[in-house]
């Protein structure tokens, strides 16, 4: 039986109504966060009912995105980032009206997400009417998840948020993912100097358009400096960035709210150069032409390998090809053969 | 009418017989260079009438291939690579018995190959017996420029070449394929420390296993050693390689024949290591994989990208996506249902 909490009264009065497609578009438009939740909700459910409303809501929405200011956090687990998120959101809330917070987190996709987990880790931004708070969309969503928070962040950008956070966690494709769906990509290190850069994946300094050395408190202070001197030296070496924007390392405490609005300051810094040059218009373009381009990949593998034709020949021709039998360049003609002969 | 060096008799006289498979496979075996050209031109051609034999070629050669040290070069044009790669291959040649240089280059495709530039400007290396050298594929091949590459290196390597140089200029895609058909990848920079640094790609140092700093003669040496510190600096903060193996810079003058024994020492060093960890076998395993991954995924798009719906529906669809009414993901989804209601 159900506690009385959750009695069959409680449910019929907190149930969802159904919104028709116009009722969530105008939600999301005068920034209702409880319908532009349920419209997230459609757009990343894989239901067949939920295509249409979905693509309806986008085509009203996606024109109206493209004014906010898309920021990527990522940094590996324990470096702090909720923390960081909480400082960096009151900073945002000082000068702007709302700010959103999105996940990418395939790990968390795989334990089933935790909203809860999200609302606690920054509880005082979740207290916040002015903060949106979405987790990490779980594997099942049609486009997979950075697909997902994708259409996410341009329903977010229609419901006038001016920020918006996209957190993951740096140590595995998403990031990539991350850096093209967002402006500004902000990397936060671990005052370990050469163990912590150690640790980072391949190539994820380069992507980055401000370093942050976290957790510069106290004894930290000096392994902190050590580390921003190295961030420093390793940007100036690396190939200029399209956007002729210079990236620096710089120390901060999330914890003891220190750094905070310098780090802000250098997000906004970043905006004033990137909207004089042309260069968001620009980005948001090649982003655009990146994601239908990667969508199309996508879809191509997952109907490559789901065909059964493929799926039945795969083992062996991978196994002549490793066996050094055949061509991995003549293996593949074959094997799109079959799925062509199978269509 | 045709110059007398050209003339009916001598066109009869110098023109290939078609030799059998066989006859290519045996020849190759016994390194055969001769042989082994027709066999690459095979492997080469998009013809119809080719492909049976270059199967049956590939499948006796790729299970004798594995054996010879395949090094990658690469570095911007000008850096010096045809008179390092002339110097690196003497003194290989007085080490091992012989050495092959390939080239995969997709500008000079663009242009046609260069069979006479190729052979020019590495004029001693082209004039010993030793040595072969073969020029880009063009553009037409099968698999593109780098599956037809790395069919010619497995070639190569069933002749018993016991080092095979793979040359790339790096400033486009083509150095990261040459990467997954190579277990060592040098690159070549000019001593103009920062300036340099800035002109290279993105990504190219953090896959390199040796930089050298190439033309550090005379008054070019302050600025060589510049350079080489500053990549010092950097090669220590990029993240560990799976190979464990710690790249390093060094300077070079390949116009004075000045470090190249000790460049050549690095390749030594590396492989005693890779050798006795084990890790040769699993890159090569790994380079596999990606290569019929890469094969697959490049059948797929140009099955996608040459189909007469998906040409016919893809300028409206992206224009869609471009003016934000439709979001990339959905209209990948379309025009992939429309390729599969078109077969």
């Amino acid at each position: 039986m159900l506690p009385p909490e959750f009695s069959e009264e409680w449910l019929q009065r907190h149930r969802r109504r159904a919104r028709t497609t116009q009722e969530l578009i105008e939600g999301i438009e005068r920034g209702d966060t409880v319908l532009l939740s349920q419209a997230i909700t459609l757009v990343e459910s894989r239901a067949e009912r939920h295509q249409q409303q979905a693509e309806e809501i986008l085509a009203q929405c996606l024109p109206k995105a493209g004014k906010s200011m898309r920021i990527g956090i990522t940094g590996v687990p324990g470096v702090g980032k909720s923390t960081f998120i909480e400082a960096l959101g009151q900073e945002i809330l000082g000068r702007y009206g709302r700010v959103a917070v999105l996940a990418v987190d395939p790990s968390s996709s795989v334990s089933g997400g935790s909203i809860l987990g999200d609302k606690t880790r920054m509880a005082n931004l979740a207290a916040d009417k002015r903060a949106f708070i979405r987790p990490s969309p779980t594997s099942g969503v049609l486009g997979g998840v950075a697909g997902a928070t994708r259409e996410t962040l341009a329903l977010c950008e229609a419901a006038g948020f001016e920020v918006i956070l996209v957190e993951t966690v740096g140590v595995g494709q998403s990031e990539t993912l991350v850096r093209e769906m967002v402006d500004f990509f902000l990397l936060l290190l671990l005052p370990n100097a050469g163990d912590e850069l150690q640790g980072i994946k391949r190539g994820i300094m380069e992507m980055a358009d401000w370093i942050l050395v976290n957790k510069s408190e106290g004894e930290n202070r000096a392994r902190a400096r050590l580390t921003q001197a190295q961030c420093n030296n390793a940007l100036h070496l690396f190939p200029k960035k399209a956007s002729d924007w210079q990236p620096k390392a710089q120390l901060c405490s999330a914890l003891q709210q220190e750094g905070i609005a310098d780090s802000w300051q250098a997000v906004e810094d970043f905006y004033a150069q990137m909207r004089g040059s042309g260069y968001l218009q620009k980005l948001q373009i090649e982003q655009t032409e990146y994601w239908l381009q990667n969508s199309i990949e996508q879809r191509l593998k997952q109907l490559f390998f789901s065909n059964p034709q493929v799926i039945a020949q795969l083992p062996a021709l991978r196994q002549s090809v490793l066996d050094g039998t055949r061509s991995p360049f003549r293996a593949a003609d074959e094997l799109v053969a079959s799925l062509l002969k199978s269509m």
